[in-house]
């Protein structure tokens, strides 16, 4: 269990397949988020027929509401949510950081203000383990201290090394949680932090590794307001002397050519609310570029929102019909956006792995971000 | 086509199909609505899947928004919308004459404000005619003038006697639209007006009639605000003098016991966004009453919305998983309540069907009606 089989590299590209104790993944994979524990406007059943092999769920959400008391109640979050397939859950840490002059950071942990009730709650390294073994996912993250994009070394190596801090914090308690109750299986992975500083995200990588062993390793503190070139220099950095046995995971990246981009440089995991918004929000990814589908050229198009997509929007809808569900603002309108937008990304994983094991990936790429790039400039 | 077989009664109660150019329609049924070609939160497979045969769409909305041209450049309606089956489509009479202030109402027809962009527009029993020809419903409505539950007399009579004369203008317009263009099998429907008049109702029936012949013939100005024994009185004073061959639709209505009160006093077809909008608010039909679930007592329950229901929803979903997605707010949870409601109704009247070609509905309705009392006093 949790085993990550490395089947072709090209490059610093890579596609494998992890085992979790509630299937495979095939990666390169984009997982949708779950926030409450669904994918917004999505029926599970429309989430595995868009591809998506696992989901993400946020713990600070589900601790607030409704309470892992309730879905531990209920089972579990499988159980609760009737996803069948794996989840991860994040460890709270990104969401408490940017809950700015709502929270106060202490060694101990984090205290900060429900966004729903006002009231002040508290997140330590080890009740994040604790929240999370209560929700029940295949795959927790360690509790990090995230710093902004922006942030200057010292900002930076202060949360890099309280993440370091912390993550032992989280190995004890988790290890506990495991011998004390064998009836959950699950694994815990660890974040790189380091903002945006090469030498830090290198310290940060070794004193996570010293800290291992580790079935998966995620790369946090990023896509959080840095300029993208600054990302891919940082991923350019740890894709080297990351281990190549453990699956890679860069925390909530991406739009498609982040993914492409991502993928290129070693990552094999991805999560991003961006699929459902911008598709609540009447944006759609096609391989052209952008579709706003509210935009009056639209009105009596018979056309798909993507000639070349394979959803079951495509496959169904006219773009005339879509435009209409969202001007009325009808539902239907969100949810058939954002079933597209996750098969987009699915979708996009799936086409990276092929070509990875085809040898084919750097045409393919140069050629998909091109294509892409003239929609969207 | 546009034949209706009476294949059973039971008292006033009846059971038949009637036969439209989209499919067959076993009565007595409940159409769900779908006022925006959209039977709101819901896919059309949904609302197959639910059983519905028959459903709903708003002339004075899909003229709005997007515009009859619209629709008729996809195809029409059911190409539009993608739902297959039989679709009726009122005529914008209801919901101009609701526009209480912001209309005014001449021989000709009714000049309204747009509740969308405030713009002054006409519909005429001619244009309603025109506008329903364009949207391409199997079913068409005849452009009629509805007065409050509570009018006088003198206010009912007026408003019954303008639909006869519009009637006949309707009645002009289709027959053009038909010879004109024969691409469209298309039937129009008469509604019955007079308010709570027993008098009134009468003389609106033989004016109709007069004026026939007809496919179908609807009950109109019933459920908006007169007390429900009077609703019945009116329905029991028809029954017995409308031609026995055609389809009795109760337009707007109801609520479960109104299906199931209007069945035992001769109705065939009902509709009403009760079901749907109920669902969005959290409130769930069961055979035991109504289901509230964002109450508390639902936090940790691991049963269904109703153990005796056949819906997608009461398949999958947990009470607890149910009530964290509306206390989230998550539009899942608004999906899965229409989802079941629409099951409910529609069921109601499978379960009546059944009944009536058994020669047990006067048992059966009246056990169902207690159950159902019991739980909605």
């Amino acid at each position: 269990m949790f085993e990550f089989n490395l089947e072709g590299t090209l490059g610093l590209a890579r596609a494998g397949t992890l085992h979790l104790p509630h299937g495979t993944v095939k990666t390169p994979a984009f997982m949708p988020v779950g926030t409450h524990g669904t994918v917004r406007g999505l029926h599970p059943l429309e989430v595995e027929r868009a591809g998506a092999q696992i989901i993400l769920g946020n713990t600070y959400h589900l601790h607030l509401r409704p309470g892992e008391d309730v879905v531990r109640g209920q089972g579990g979050l499988h159980r609760f949510t009737t996803w069948p397939g794996p989840i991860l859950t994040d460890s709270g840490g990104f969401q408490v950081f940017s809950l700015e002059g709502l929270r106060t950071i202490a060694e101990s942990g984090v205290e900060f203000q429900s966004h729903i009730d006002g009231g002040l709650r508290t997140i330590t390294p080890e009740s994040s383990m604790e929240i999370q073994w209560a929700l029940g996912a295949d795959v927790v993250m360690a509790f990090d201290h995230v710093v902004p994009g922006q942030a200057d070394f010292s900002l930076a190596e202060e949360g890099m090394e309280r993440t370091l801090r912390w993550l032992s914090r989280c190995r004890v308690r988790h290890g506990e949680l495991v011998e004390s109750q064998r009836t959950i299986d699950q694994t815990m992975w660890p974040i790189i932090q380091g903002g945006t500083h090469a030498e830090l995200r290198m310290r940060s990588l070794e004193g996570t590794l010293a800290r291992g062993p580790w079935t998966g390793i995620a790369i946090g503190g990023l896509s959080v307001g840095e300029p993208k070139p600054v990302m891919h220099r940082v991923l350019e950095g740890l894709s080297p002397v990351l281990p190549p046995s453990i699956p890679r995971y860069l925390m909530g990246v991406g739009f498609p050519d982040d993914l492409i981009e991502g993928i290129a440089r070693g990552v094999d995991l991805f999560d991003c609310v961006a699929a459902t918004r911008n598709g609540r929000h009447g944006s759609a990814w096609t391989a052209d570029g952008k579709v706003n589908i509210r935009a009056a050229a639209h009105r009596n198009s018979d056309q798909p929102l993507d000639p070349k997509c394979d959803c079951e929007t495509c496959h169904r809808f006219s773009r005339a019909y879509l435009r209409h569900l969202f001007m009325a603002e009808e539902m239907l309108g969100l949810r058939m956006l954002s079933i597209h937008n996750v098969r987009f990304l699915v979708r996009l994983g799936e086409l990276a792995r092929e070509s990875i094991l085809a040898g084919t990936f750097d045409q393919w790429s140069r050629d998909w971000l091109e294509s892409y790039h003239r929609g969207i400039p």
